[in-house]
């Protein structure tokens, strides 16, 4: 028995892989598998439909807001975002908190004046409150993403801000409840919490679509891709499919509340681990912006033992749990606890890491 | 039974598709679907290796050639080839030969002079021969489509120009040898041939490499891309992971060698029957540029008849041969016949076509 804790391609919903499996050769009894239909056909318009229809119903997307589905994934949309929305005064705001959002300012510098809200911070760790922002009054978006991966960053509250605002919640994407209505754009690559890599969902305000840069790949051009219904040029068929499956699968489990819920549950039991060890484990996110997504910790000191997490990663393989290393710029452990992950999945982590410290220990 | 014609997506070698269908849940013994596994792991990072040797070996591409797996399929190499090649000069040759070669063109002219080689075609029904074409002297690259899905038409020979030779490839790649070292650069689209939507293979000659244009999004940039060994951002795994299957099923039968005798034997096998129905089937491509992937023809008479064209349709899907309907921009009907296609097939359909003119001929 596997237990998956990697930050993205991440676990699925074993009982939406079984699906999937068990249609995999004759998908809704069409005798062909999902991969081999054509994207025109009436047979994959309506799993590409219901996945939309059901993200919809999900999130209460607004009916003035489109939901597009492209490719290429968060990277993608680090140029999509900039092609499309940068135009109207050629400057953006962009709040750095982490790797991702830096990587984002950097790309959409290709397209126009980045202006960086935050002085530039020591350490990704805290996201600072809105008061302390310099923001561009001349702007077109402000540009944040919710939930840094490899920090383990959340934002604990939705900027209020004049312009449209741009948000990549790839990491955190169904995990909780949002206002749509308060987002000009919110994007998501689906390998973390929706499905497998190569799908990117746009959830985008209608108004603010056209206005792209003429340099914009038609694959990254929001207006031709809400005009074609995200059937432009071959959409990654099979990765909305499962997509869509697991979109049935919240919606089974309690929606967006139930993820939510569970993900406090989940997040909470390896917080309180880490915070009750006496700094035998430790976590460098200040409290109140840890994310519920990804804790990320050192073992031993706040600078780490590299020799006892080494032990503690071999342990926790023996016991078939993997992915649990901390990604390279920062080191350490990381668990991600998606929504695929269940309680159980993370209370045997939990025991692990109360083993581990009672058996190591001064 | 069905038997899957579709232009793209189409029909997956059923030997792939029950061991995709037999691993879904535990991918070489990993524990987890592939579509699980970090793009970063040990596990992942040997089917990307395994898939891009065998792409090596079964295309015998030179060693300073590189070979990128991107996203975005053809529509985004429309946008990348530009974007990556124009540079050096600004302007680019574009063969216009049919619906794919002329988005093309108006895609690469977001980005630099685009000149059409050829005057406008009335009909895309044949290449002009390479003596007739106006090349600019000026030109970066020159571009074509080896094989459009929608006309079928395919060249019957490799143009011999001065500059890099830019190809898609997308709809008849690995189903004939090439001379890698004839070009700058070759792409396809995954759909077709290859494995599910939602993945590119790039080849492409090292030295061209490194010229983008600044406005070039990272997630279409080859430097980028050949760089970071296409693991610059998540690739698409899943998809990624069947191609590899597709690769050895293509070793496993004959290699390209066997791919184009397939071709040719299950193409001339329906051409045959049009060309002995004194017009009663009609394709209108010229015929030594006739493509051996997608037939298309009309019923009827050279304009066709759409109650006849109804009526085959019908019985085909009846037969349960599916997919068989032209695209909508030329009408009629076109049968795709990928390497996945096998000559038992192509008889049943070749069976249909034979009695369904002895029961319609005036």
């Amino acid at each position: 028995m596997v237990i998956n804790f990697a930050a993205g391609p991440a676990k699925l919903p074993e009982e939406v892989l079984k699906e999937v499996q068990a249609n995999l050769l004759n998908c809704n009894g069409s005798g062909i598998s999902v991969m081999e239909m054509s994207h025109r056909s009436s047979n994959y318009g309506k799993i590409q439909e219901a996945a939309i229809a059901d993200l919809r119903e999900l999130l209460n997307v607004p009916q003035n807001y489109k939901i597009l589905l492209m490719q290429g994934g968060g990277t993608g949309q680090f140029a999509a975002s900039a092609l499309n929305l940068i135009g109207s005064t050629g400057t953006a705001d962009y709040v750095i908190t982490g790797s991702w959002s830096a990587k984002a300012a950097k790309e959409a510098a290709q397209y126009g004046k980045v202006n960086a809200v935050l002085p530039k911070l020591e350490s990704y760790t805290t996201v600072p409150r809105q008061s302390t922002w310099k923001l561009d009054p001349n702007a077109s978006y402000v540009y944040y993403c919710d939930n840094e991966t490899v920090e383990g960053v959340e934002f604990d509250f939705v900027p209020e801000v004049k312009v449209p605002l741009v948000c990549d919640m790839s990491s955190n994407f169904l995990s909780r409840p949002i206002d749509v209505s308060k987002f000009g754009m919110i994007y998501a690559g689906a390998q973390k919490n929706i499905g497998p890599a190569g799908v990117t969902v746009i959830i985008v305000r209608e108004d603010l679509i056209g206005k792209h840069l003429k340099v914009t790949p038609s694959i990254l051009n929001f207006e031709l891709m809400d005009k074609n219904s995200s059937l432009l040029n071959t959409p990654p068929t099979f990765g909305i499919y499962v997509m869509g499956l697991v979109f049935k699968w919240i919606k089974a489990n309690g929606g967006i509340a139930g993820m939510s819920e569970r993900a406090k549950a989940k997040s909470q039991l390896i917080y309180n681990i880490i915070d009750k060890s006496n700094g035998f484990y430790y976590c460098p996110v200040q409290t109140q912006v840890r994310s519920r997504m990804n804790v990320p910790f050192r073992i031993g000191s706040s600078a780490g033992n590299e020799q006892l997490e080494k032990e503690f990663l071999a342990k926790a393989e023996a016991e078939g749990m993997i992915q649990l290393k901390g990604h390279r710029s920062v080191g350490g452990i990381r668990a991600s606890l998606y929504n695929a992950i269940t309680l159980d999945e993370t209370q045997k982590l939990a025991k692990l890491m109360l083993a581990f410290y009672e058996n190591n220990k001064n």
